[in-house]
């Protein structure tokens, strides 16, 4: 059976890469700050760096600032990943980047939107709300959900390092094995940031399989080699490495994409090597 | 200074109202499944409801769901309260249930999206990550948040229930203390399920200043009493009870609003007299 994991694991085999390629349209970044300049800069940055990704990663905020318009725009952009998809003859997952997290036919009507009407094959979930807010992403296992879990946030403490159930062990690592336990699919992943190896390494004790969506490497400073080591899986797989401005502010997208697939590439090398892994 | 809670307290006052109507165009409503009903379905229910409406509380979900044209009406749906807002010579204030949560400038490009881009007067956030995640949400005074805390689903109980800190105390009521020391410009409120009144008892215990959003009554079943009992504060005002199906659901949805707003009333007035508050 097919499930959202395995299209990915097919993906990362054709294009030999972990990199997570965000779309990120920042006011900031943008010649102008309207729903055109957005789509110009995502177009852009699909083309140059698409043979080097294994998934993109839109984020819904940065559309939903420029309203009704920004919305088509991203539907637009998950179009045009599809269609880069079909020349390079191999299917680059869309994770759309939108944290969101509610109940019942509310939960439904979000994955309907996400799924369906955005044609994205996975996105990113608040854990807050619990099973019955998830399940509804989960019906179909080829379309995927990465929980928030470990976030590289300074405000991550305020919640997620809370000591629960009398075991002194941290929140995310009960919303770890919560996943795990509900990943019957193939198709659960987690949020882990790549700032605090150690916090990594847990949840990678706890959820061994699980793939994790790992960001915080380059613009906010985590160092690629040490988040490798701790949250790769034994098979040298089982991360992602989100990154956006580190590519989109280059001159040359497609050679930083390139450069940081090789690097990836090559730690896994040594770490497979050394067997430390 | 005026707050987003001194606006709320104010319509509160002009209407004798605590109901916050929702505006859920469930596809399984409307005539047709498309964007054109669900603007017909939300803009009688604004027409026929506001003079009884403390707030409207249009939920994200069930416009996304129609992708861009759905983000349009919804920004029609605020106006439409704007313009009954005129009409009364009373400002009813709107929430958008989003339930976002993202860090740095991402949860910056959704508050410029809830407040600028939609002009909504406040919005509903998840907690899971934590302080920074939710400040830019709270930057202007005159724009709130309410962040989940207690809701009323069953999946409630993988997260929320959880004892933290080695107290024995509930995540949740972690969260309700972060939110009333978070709160200096009177601008933050908590999601707290009516379903659960000895929960709901227990945060207002933590937060006995905090406005609630207390989803539940009606539809999922909350008794309206044994809700406001536990819920209302000393002044017999901080809650908002949403209701959505029971009021569209009605052949004059007017009357519906009209006789639960009084059925409030006089369940304050019991309470007043009696001096269980």
């Amino acid at each position: 059976m097919e499930t959202f994991f395995s299209f990915l694991e097919k993906r990362v085999a054709d294009c030999s890469s972990l990199l997570c390629v965000g779309l990120d349209p920042h006011a900031a970044d943008l010649p102008h700050a309207n729903a055109e300049a957005a789509l110009d800069f995502c177009l852009g940055l699909v083309r140059q760096t698409a043979p080097y990704a294994a998934a993109f990663k839109p984020n819904a905020a940065f559309f939903e600032q420029f309203g009704a318009e920004g919305w088509t725009v991203l539907k637009r952009v998950i179009e045009a990943v599809q269609e880069q998809s079909q020349r390079l003859g191999s299917l680059i997952p869309v994770i759309l980047d939108a944290k969101r997290g509610d109940i019942a036919s509310t939960a439904e009507a979000y994955a309907r939107s996400a799924f369906i009407t955005l044609q994205a094959h996975a996105i990113t979930l608040s854990p807050y709300l619990g099973k019955d807010s998830v399940a509804p992403f989960l019906a179909d296992p080829e379309k995927g959900a990465f929980l928030l879990c470990k976030t590289s946030n300074p405000g991550a403490a305020d919640l997620q390092d809370l000591p629960v159930d009398g075991s002194g062990e941290p929140l995310y690592v009960a919303v770890a094995r919560l996943a795990r336990d509900w990943n019957t699919r193939n198709n659960i992943g987690l949020v882990v940031g790549a700032t605090q190896p150690a916090a990594m390494a847990r949840v990678r004790e706890v959820a061994p399989e699980l793939w994790f969506l790992a960001p915080g490497v380059g613009a906010q400073g985590g160092d690629l080699e040490t988040a490798l080591m701790a949250g790769l899986r034994r098979d040298g797989k089982g991360m992602l490495l989100p990154v956006s401005r580190a590519l989109s502010r280059e001159a040359d997208p497609a050679r930083a994409a390139a450069r940081l697939r090789d690097r990836i590439i090559d730690i896994q090398y040594q770490m497979t090597k050394s067997g430390s892994k």
